[in-house]
């Protein structure tokens, strides 16, 4: 299934500057960065599990938010791209 | 249903720093911001088909990027927040 991760880590501390690259390096071992803070990752249930647990763990709640979006796992129609950045297609072809 | 629309703008130039503006206005026409560059807009498909049109309008495609994401109908199991920035659920009661 396709999930979609959005975060807003509050970067105004140093520690919130390790928590957005932590963040982000946990989202790149599951999935690919298709914007600053946009993450497409091709899961399967228990993989979800423990993304979540491993974001969750670093995450602060009172200061970050993480927004997860399941597209499940026919997503191709659902998602569409426009402008810069070209995401490589999971299954390998480039989406031009 | 419900569209999330995540963007990019490349906020270098002037002109840059008016498209952000531009995008985020029409988002927040269409729908509510949930993070700083992801808008939950419940659409049906005419409204889908002008926000996108004046989504476009607005940015450079040599420099911006715009994801849109359909969650169709049945979107609330579909979607998890954690942390800051609790979102108003689209038909009024509040999610905490």
């Amino acid at each position: 299934m396709m999930i979609i991760l959005t975060y807003d880590v509050n970067t105004e501390s140093v520690s919130g500057k390790k928590r957005l690259r932590k963040v982000a390096q946990i989202c790149l071992n599951y999935g690919i960065r298709v914007q600053n803070s946009v993450f497409e990752c091709n899961l399967d249930a228990s993989q979800l599990v423990t993304f979540r647990a491993a974001i969750l763990d670093v995450i602060d709640e009172s200061k970050d938010s993480v927004r997860i979006y399941n597209l499940g796992n026919e997503y191709k129609k659902k998602v569409e791209h426009y402008g810069m950045k070209v995401t490589p297609d999971q299954e390998g072809s480039l989406i031009l």
